[in-house]
């Protein structure tokens, strides 16, 4: 999960500078955001400062985001049209500078602190760009989809390609680890999950994979559809708080690794009850083929940046 | 679900010289707006027309609805003073108008229609007391929740006496089944809602059931836990569309009935697509012990009246 943000004083005190935008834009900002977690939380691997929805701007969608609200897209996708006029993107040249970042903060990183890179899944960001921003119903999404599925696999085609090779663009830049970000896909029955979306997603991971980097393949609200999220691919699949770990691994099998999955809200509890939430993850964990022990979604602005540290400290040491 | 709304004509115009307030506060109005569906859609049974935020009145919390946005409480429970301040409700008294309208629309139904009685469940009535109104991480419900079981278990307590004697004083009064409606219970751990939740959304509904009218007990997000969410109560369980209505009773069991589960946005697919999503249900659902055909969650505004009628005429029509 993002590991940076509202939560940290040193991060308020550059955003008192600089926009988001501005921080993910400017490679030297962005690779001293990508290592302040480190420093402060004493975790294990650092995850690249940046913005699932950058590619939007390159690819003339119009990105901006207001004080206190989500994401505001000026040019959102409508019909065929819009998605035909998506320019295919080079990483190395349209999203460059997230690139630079990654290598500035991959030099700047200890030796045996790993560098993780992202980008957002095919699904996630079709939403984005067809609601204009964030959306509680996708009511403007699961209509596209169903009354133009044509135009949905295009969309979705496209952004699986995009993302792919960006994921890999990353990983030549030097990020050691991969992470697909299928935020909102849990408000998908299975069965459209299974038709709509998980052949883009499969082809984004492939892409991906290929670059030898690699993939934790991150959802929420995945527990529903869970082994076919898990069959479109990634050697680590990131599941929320709404799955104990241990049925997650029962339902996926134990060929692959598992990250999660604490509920971020667990860092706003007293200590006993967080750290009893904690023990129990480990616990359940304990002796599987792979456990990345991580919150199910990012860190909420409220939370004590002590907190966060305890809990890196508690899994530290058993 | 709702089966009034912003998506039918005659609604759209009662509202443009009443408030939902207004229309709720209204016998007459809230009547005739429950017998709207009946007539326009040819539905099996009507559900009253109220909100489940009404208790929040003379709960002295403050209720107002802003224009395109969600409820507004103004004064949210913030400790235990505020809970401790909440007054013991009298259905009859401080609802009378709520408990008049079931009367009317009972009186001017068809005998051959039941009417549904509904109230919020526990949590999700603490939610949005908690939060002041909508909200998507539900930060503050669950810092309540865990920094304060106390408190949290004292506020659940007497939300599910409040709804628990507010149903069976619906059924009273001419309700012939009960509903009981945990909309946004999804957001929790499953460890977490048999914990924090589960003995009062039981309590509630057995309180409810001293009526003897049957009850519906809906949630959305409940998957992960639906055995669980099941073992609270309800002789109909409510379950949204992510998962397949035949693996729902596969796993709470034949003893039940249950009601679901279209997605929503299946209405604003085209024919086809969405008369295909209808049939697969009905088809998972034959030779089961009581399926009632119902959406997952409320009409979107979006919604074509006459694709409403279609999916009720195909579901009588086999």
């Amino acid at each position: 999960m993002r590991q940076a943000g509202r939560y940290m004083p040193e991060y308020r005190k550059l955003r008192e500078q600089h926009s988001i935008l501005d921080l993910c834009h400017t490679p030297e900002l962005a690779a001293q955001v990508t290592l302040q977690p480190v420093t402060r939380l004493g975790v294990d691997a650092a995850i690249l400062f940046a913005d699932i929805l950058l590619p939007f701007e390159p690819l003339g969608l119009g990105l901006s985001f207001a004080a206190g609200e989500g994401p505001h897209i000026a040019n959102p996708i409508e019909r065929l049209a819009d998605v035909e006029r998506l320019p295919v993107l080079d990483p190395e040249e349209d999203l460059g500078y997230v690139l630079e970042a990654v290598r500035l903060a991959r030099a700047a990183l200890p030796g045996d602190i790993p560098l993780i890179g992202f980008a957002g899944a095919p699904f996630t960001l079709a939403s984005y760009a067809v609601e204009g921003g964030s959306s509680r119903t996708f009511t403007r999404t699961k209509t596209l989809m169903y009354q133009a599925p044509d135009t949905w696999n295009l969309l979705l085609g496209r952004m699986a390609d995009l993302v792919g090779h960006y994921l890999a663009a990353q990983a030549r830049a030097g990020a050691q680890a991969l992470q697909l970000f299928d935020s909102w896909v849990g408000c998908l029955s299975p069965a459209d999950y299974r038709t709509y979306v998980l052949p883009h997603s499969r082809r984004a991971l492939a892409l991906a994979a290929a670059s030898g980097a690699p993939i934790i393949h991150f959802g929420t609200g995945t527990a529903p559809f869970l082994e076919d999220f898990a069959s479109a691919g990634g050697d680590v699949i990131g599941v929320d708080w709404r799955i104990p770990i241990d049925d997650a691994w029962g339902r996926i099998g134990e060929s692959r690794a598992i990250q999660g999955n604490l509920d971020p809200a667990a860092l706003l509890a007293p200590a006993p009850e967080r750290d009893r939430q904690v023990r129990d993850i480990v616990a359940r964990a304990a002796g599987r083929p792979g456990h990345i022990f991580n919150l199910g979604h990012g860190v909420l602005p409220e939370t004590d940046v002590a907190a966060v540290r305890a809990v890196v400290e508690l899994v530290h040491g058993g």
